[in-house]
């Protein structure tokens, strides 16, 4: 009998279903609004509704185990959000397991939702075969995700893999999370907006058209046009690659210390920075061997993402899998 | 049936061995001299030779269930030494599992001298009783251990846990390692001295009998002294507590970097440097603030460690059992 399970990612925009089996064979994707701003209760509603439309696609719940949830925010062991939501109004306290044993029988098991991403590229995408990885999701913000030997860390309370609020410059740029230097600032899509700032101010009489678009302030700054339109071209601006040697710098540190602390096999790069993968990966490279131990660092490949826009949802149900095996 | 495991606990100098039981009552505690000098081959004699005699001296073998080892540097999946053991020349490339497996008819299992010492904190020590521990260990240098889910984490090649090259301060001092501004740096034995030349040479106008006294250039410099004469007193020097505070900040930094990026339990504080515990996690307390979320700080104590200095040997037969119970 094939094992199946729910898979279930919240976002602050969507809400996103699907049911998998372990291999990450997936049907009945499914996407609504999450429509947020009515609150917790009715986020919660969505959810279960979701889960019972699932299970009416599918015909029966016979052969489903479980349901996996990916959820912005810290999910504690009991499935209790417990922080970190701020985009999800009231959704902070919710208790997630208890509802849906209760209407379903179903065992559930709950992640925050960069956490299960990471946990898909393993499973199913870049990081397959190795025992330890740590991820990066370089989007808005940076998020991270870390498997030790075969298994999905979350830390007791759901908070491990802050990456994004490691520091790697003193005294650098200040975070919303109270922090300063915190890689988010320079290696997020608004982080490059910060070292573009930074560089074409400091740079201001080299006068390139980097320079010159920069410092015009025009509202629309954004990390994919500076890097296409200054970067990644045939003659790339010299202050435009000061500004992508500068975000690979802080990036490479932050990977160096994971790297001295983990040890992993794997280091994932995911996100919407990553797009301009190649350039990117090319420019870490230069910087990690300054910021970690030669002799880990020859035995851990870098390398970009492989899943798409569905990581999360196929994430959270393969956790329901993971959570099987090893207790 | 008593269940039993043999601990050895190689060093540069001393190499100690033990039997025990999974409680951590053990018995038949010996040591001898290393004599690195006289290479690879003699160093794992040696420890043939004791696993010998501690069986012996146990009368039997039939309860033994495994050999656990500690050395320095990295050890292998296999069992073979990768690197990282300086001072015992000839010690690289050397296969502990194979000569045991042969003459004894038991399995071994080894790691990082410093690793095992974290996993005796967690498992009789300071830091029993939580799933996720991080522990640093403040010697003449800086070394680390992590316990992931109850379980010791060596990554796939023994190296993870090299906390003591965490960056903490950009461009700052130089490490043999070839990183500048690694917490070794700063807050090691060596790293306190580093830091009190520094600040004696910044603030010399001060002219505090701690600033004299460093610059003079005392040949015994040492972090011992600096903090016995001039930091834990009645009216601490100002200078001297100038550089105690500076070690705490960067101690402190590298301890916020594993918080955001485990969110475990405990971190336990331990070797030489703790000594000054009291002061040294006062200290700690008022830094860590800065460099980590809040929510994991609220979720996690920061002790000194417990054991003594058997806790390498102890901790190398706990290995055996920890690892019976999850592949």
């Amino acid at each position: 009998m094939e094992q199946l399970a729910i898979g279930i990612d919240l976002g602050g925009t969507n809400l996103k279903g699907v049911i998998i089996n372990e291999s990450g064979e997936s049907r009945h994707l499914t996407r609504i609004r999450t429509n947020a701003e009515k609150g917790g209760d009715h986020v919660l509603e969505s959810i279960l509704t979701m889960i019972d439309s699932l299970i009416q696609k599918e015909g029966s719940k016979e052969n489903i185990i479980g349901v996996g949830i990916g959820t912005p925010g810290f999910v504690d062991q009991d499935g209790t959000v417990i922080g970190g939501a701020e985009n999800l109004p009231g959704w902070k306290g919710t208790q997630l397991y208890a509802p849906i044993k209760d209407k379903f029988g179903l065992k559930a098991v709950a992640a925050n939702d960069v956490t299960v991403t990471a946990y898909a590229e393993w499973k199913y995408g870049a990081g397959q075969g190795v025992s330890n990885m740590v991820c990066f999701a370089l989007g808005t913000g940076i998020g991270g995700g870390i498997v030790i030997d075969n298994k999905l860390y979350k830390g007791t309370h759901g908070m491990a893999g802050e990456l994004g609020h490691i520091v790697v410059e003193t005294n650098g740029f200040p975070c919303k999370c109270g922090q300063s230097g915190c890689v988010e600032q320079y290696a997020s899509g608004k982080g490059i907006v910060n070292v573009a700032r930074k560089v074409a101010k400091e740079m201001a009489s080299d006068n390139t058209p980097f320079v010159e678009y920069v410092n015009s302030n025009p509202e629309d700054l954004g990390a994919k046009s500076l890097y296409k339109n200054f970067v990644e071209i045939d003659n790339p601006d010299p202050v435009g690659w000061k500004m992508h040697e500068t975000v690979c710098d802080m990036l490479a540190r932050a990977i160096g210390f994971a790297l001295n602390t983990l040890a992993p096999d794997k280091v994932v790069l995911g996100g919407g920075v990553m797009k301009s993968g190649k350039i990117m990966l090319e420019g870490i490279s230069k910087f990690v061997p300054r910021y970690c131990w030669p002799a880990i660092l020859e035995r851990c490949e870098i390398v970009t993402a492989a899943l798409g826009e569905d990581a999360g949802v196929l994430g959270s149900g393969a956790m329901v899998f993971g959570e099987k095996n090893c207790a």
